[in-house]
């Protein structure tokens, strides 16, 4: 199965919201329903609902209906993605300090 | 010295705008003046100032004035906040996938 592909204004947008991101807390322990997540939350389940798209739109979340029941989990695309965002950054700092790093040895030399 | 404290509300709204995220693109490569971000960008430097108050805010950019330029460059203090905030929720998946792993075996040996 291929990998959901994340869309990264998605992905920050989604994470932008407290509430947001306390969905994912929970979630990080286990999956629940929507009105599981609700209660602590203390929103309605409209609000949690419209909270729950954005964090599918940008690949955090992944819900499925069975029956009656909406069961939402942590997806890892997202993580994949955020993680691969900041290797990149990362990656290219790293190179600067080693350009830095050899600049500094061949003054040395001088 | 110590690290700078990272506020993640202030951190993931800073990372919820595109603009901000080309800023720290470029900022990745090398360090910038305002008026060097504000050119490809596109934006009045005042535009650019806000975002660099927010990215600071974020502790993703630290910023320092000499004489009469500001210059700009990634603080990784945010970065290590945002590498910990996906360790954290990835460690709860992982022990999660343990449980469940641990539940399967103990399912065969009945």
């Amino acid at each position: 199965m291929d990998k959901p592909k994340v869309d990264m204004n998605r992905l920050f947008h989604a994470l932008g919201d407290p509430t947001r991101r306390a969905i994912l807390d929970r979630l990080s322990i286990a999956p629940a329903s929507v009105s599981q997540l609700a209660g602590p939350l203390a929103i309605t389940l409209t609000a949690v609902k419209q909270h729950l798209e954005i964090l599918e739109a940008g690949g955090l979340v992944h819900t499925e209906k069975v029956g009656r029941v909406r069961t939402c989990r942590i997806e890892p695309a997202g993580f994949d993605a955020l993680e691969q965002w900041i290797a990149t950054h990362r990656t290219e700092l790293e190179k600067r300090f080693d350009r830095l790093g050899q600049f500094l040895l061949d003054e040395e030399d001088d």
